[in-house]
This record gives C-alpha cells, structure tokens and sequence, in this order.
C-alpha cells in the first residue's frame, strides 16, 4: 500500500497534478496536511486524477497522516550534508525495496520551505532525487512523479523478497531499547538515526530480519542485565 | 548532448516547468517547434531554469528541430500495439545507453494530441514511460521530468560515497566484540553474520560508518560495564 502525504501544499496546479500522478502510478491513499491551496481549483489539473482528489484525506498534522503506516519516508532535495544524521538519505530506486509489501507513506514537504527538521525525524527514511548539484530543487509534482515512477517501475519488474511490517516495527523498536541504554541524551540522537536508517535500507528479507531482531533483543537483555 | 524537443506545446507552464526541468537534469539544448502558448508566460514557471528557456531555439518545423543529431528518440503514451510496428517502444532505462556518447534529440509532442504518426516515423525510436494501464497518459512535464531523471540517474550511478577500510573493519571488529559478549556458542553465529552483512551492505559514506561505530562501541562498552 502506498500513501502519498503532501504537507500544507502551496499551489493549486501542484496537488492537482499529484492528484493525477497517483492515479497514473496507482497509489492507493493520497493525504494533505492542512493544504494551503484551494483543492476547488487543483480539481482541474487533476484530469483523470480527479477521483483520487475528491478522495484524498485532509488532515491537521502530519503526525495523523502518518497513521497506521508501517514504513514512513520523508523526501528533501537538502540532503547528504556533512556533519549531518538526519539528512542521510537513500535514492528512488533503493526505496521501492524497503517498501515491499508494507503500508508505506512517502512525504513531501512545502514547496518553498520543504519539510521541517521534526518532519523528517518523524520519518524512517530521507529520500532524495539526485540532480545537477548547480540546481538541485525539483518541482514539488516532479518530485512526486519521479518517486511514483521508480517504484511502478521497480514493481512492474521481477518482485523482490520482502520483509514483514511486524519485523520492521521490531528492529526499530530494539534499536531504540538499546538506544535509550546507552545514551546520555540528545546529542546523541544521530547514532540512533544512522543505525535505523543503515538496517532499514538493507532488509530484505524476513529469515535476515528475524536474525537480527534475536540478536538485537539479546543485546537489550544483555544491557538490562536480564541475560 | 541532449536536446529536448517540445512539439507545438500548449501550455506556458508546461514549457516553464520543462525548462527548470532541463537545469535540473543538466540538458544541453532546448527547442521548441512552433510553440502555440506565450513563452514570456513559461517564465514565471522556469525558477532557475529561466536561462535555459532565454537561450532556447524556436524553430517552425520538427525537421529543423532534429538538424544535428545523431539520434532521435519520440515519446508517446500510446505504444506497444499488437500489429502496429511503428509504436514499438523502448523503456526509459533504455536509452541512457542508446544514447551515450551521441547528440540526442528527445522528441515529445503536444499535450492535447501527442505526435502524429509522421513525427514518431522521422525519428529512430519511440520511447514510452510504463505506467498504470488503467490511466497511462502522464502529464508533458512529468513525463520530461521521467525521461530526464532516468538518463541522469544512468549518467551518475556508481558515484557514491565510499566508505574507508579502517571504518569497515571497526564495523566488523565491534560488531564481533558485542556478539561475543552475547554469545553462547557457535549456534549463535548466523545472528553475527546476519548483522554484519545487513550493515556492511548499507554503509556508503565514512561519517555514517563513524556515527555507527560510535554507537556500537558505546554499546560494547556499556556491555563490559566500562562506560
């Protein structure tokens, strides 16, 4: 399942275009967060999109549109900054992997200002679309078109293994036991994010995740002195 | 060298957004043959790609807009029709290849009616971007910003990062010393092997390795009660 998220959209022409970009890639669940925009409008840039519009969800916070998703990826065209955790980011075709058969939410930021900071550590993942670093921001609806289309690709091509949404929620949930052992505060947050986002990136498969979940768990028993 | 050749295009914003599109993805030349919308319009859509549509060439026929070329790829949404060899089509992973080291000339037509037959038949193959069957017809730009961001992304792959010997073997070295801590015996084993491979396959940059040796040697540590 895949939902695409549009946080406080600015442009009428741009939601109807995803409108209709998700209608063209197949997307099941398009979600808004407080639009800024007139939807009366985007409706006719929507063509053939339209239904998924008059369906779409609007919601206050991204916090709501993220619901009952298993695997949540913000997108940036900032990323790969150095000195920088949080916005290590993975590419369109690695994404369509990771997402194999879970409730997945791609989130797309404002299209002056992006997504926030707090927005993207909502997130699992930070994905990003590699351009001319002369001029690297894509049009928000670009942006949208080009993830759709990697991932349509990616699953129009031979299927992959897959991991369970149960396995993932475990792995994130185990490194964060551990983390919280460990850490003597926010400063170390980073290393929480790299880890999730190093195992996330590479699963791909459910014997391999449920490995590791068993040796993350003994570690946190370990660590609890309950092993 | 690529060229991208919009035929007779109809909208301001179409044209603005394929120009931005072009300094995104590092286009070379922009024509447009017999543009049918205000072009000074198309400006306020071109951001930073504003150059790219000022120093394009409006020609009145497609034939001139080939002149040059080595090859000449058209693009359509309708393709792939039993009987009909002329819409035989390439995908758009495809032609990074067919085109490299040549000056290509990617054709796209109108957004109402596409190109006719005459205009698919002048160039040498037809490129179509796979999309859900029930709705195919992608709009002009997404489908320029596709078509771009496929041969970018063929043009760039294998640039990454990389990570140093000295981080991978730490990764290793701690990742051994926390599993032996843990262990308790040999049928323990495939967990170490399942989470070096998970992270050895994901690392692609030295801070990231750094950040993640950190975490494990906190965790090594905090295992051996020293930290």
């Amino acid at each position: 399942m895949i939902r695409v998220v549009l946080v406080e959209p600015e442009g009428e022409q741009n939601v109807g275009f995803v409108a209709r970009l998700c209608k063209n890639f197949g997307v099941d669940e398009l979600f808004l967060v407080n639009p800024k925009c007139d939807l009366t409008e985007s409706r006719r840039f929507a063509m053939r999109g339209v239904e998924v519009l008059d369906s779409s969800v609007v919601v206050p916070t991204l916090d709501q549109a993220l619901k009952d998703t298993d695997i949540k990826i913000a997108t940036s065209s900032i990323a790969d900054i150095p000195g920088d955790i949080l916005r290590k980011s993975v590419r369109p075709w690695e994404v369509a992997d990771i997402m194999a058969g879970k409730r997945a939410a791609l989130v797309f930021g404002r299209e002056s200002v992006g997504l926030t900071r707090e927005e993207i550590a909502m997130c699992d993942l930070l994905l990003h679309i590699p351009a001319n670093p002369e001029y690297e921001v894509l049009n928000l609806s670009h942006s949208v078109g080009i993830v759709l289309y990697e991932i349509w690709r990616a699953r129009s091509k031979g299927e992959r293994g897959s991991v369970s949404a149960e396995a993932i929620d475990l792995v994130g949930k185990y490194l964060k036991l551990i983390f919280d052992e460990i850490s003597k505060g926010r400063d170390d947050l980073p290393m929480y994010y790299a880890a999730k986002r190093i195992v996330l990136r590479s699963l791909r498969d459910e014997e391999e995740a449920r490995t590791l979940i068993r040796l993350l768990r003994k570690i946190y028993l370990k660590l609890k002195n309950e092993y």
